[in-house]
């Protein structure tokens, strides 16, 4: 990942906040917590997640996906579709 | 959470997973791994997260969805209702 | 489908306006219209047709899923909560 | 859309089978089909439409994203990353 300092430390605090909502999420579980609200604790863990894929997705197509076609390199350029292809499709 | 202790024991021991995938994460943003990478590693967590409220949204179905619709209660089912389309539209 | 005549008809009319949209799609093809642009229609008629699959979705609750686990019958729940999951998990 | 014939020619033909599956949408809900049926054929036509989006995404990263990104101008960059971003993350 070729990120700046500032963006890698801010990345990085909310994987930690999101380990924390996972244990939260084992607690709701042990405890027998409402279905209703686990369900609604797993969507807002999904989302979390989904915002930090959404800062890495940005770099990356300022950076490596950016590069790639400048290079003039077709095979490179391939890859680099294929790529962007996988993200925008398989993605949940 | 209406569940038998083997499920509710499996159902801890995945997020306990999970959490060890979110914590790799972390690692990998720290070490500057290339974004691909930490994408599809971020797609793994999304994926192991999907399981676990399959799990917990079948129980549902089976527990609460079932008792709120056979009880007669016309506002019980409303909520429901309201409940399913949240989950079946809202969700990821 | 269990549906009152308003809602069918509603139904049918979106139907239709969905219908006008993909022949819409058609002739933006056909001139080569920006991508961008084919891509944002093409994310209308999703949204649009997403409206009536709620609507019937909704109506399915209400009336066949309510009654298949009203009816007592296991067998008929089962199929109902294999069907919900479905429809929870393999929509788009 | 910057595409050859033979694709154009495909994507239309396509879109011509989509139109034909939303009249036999139509028909299903006038002729009050069951709702499973009726929904998983609204599924059939997500899928239809998605495999055509697909093909102008893939395009579009192909000609305008790529042309975009190697003219060197950067604000033509940043608005190709925005409109990315809006592809990955607004799209159904």
């Amino acid at each position: 990942m070729d990120i700046d300092d500032e963006k890698r430390e801010n990345l990085v605090t909310r994987l930690r906040r999101i380990e924390g909502q996972v244990r939260g999420l084992q607690r709701m579980v042990e405890n027998d917590r409402y279905c209703g609200d686990v369900l609604d604790q797993i969507q807002s863990v999904h989302q979390a997640l989904r915002s930090v894929g959404k800062v890495i997705t940005r770099n990356h197509l300022e950076t490596c996906v950016t590069d790639a076609l400048r290079s003039g390199n077709e095979e490179a350029a391939e890859e680099t579709y294929d790529e962007m292809m996988d993200l925008l499709y398989k993605k949940l």
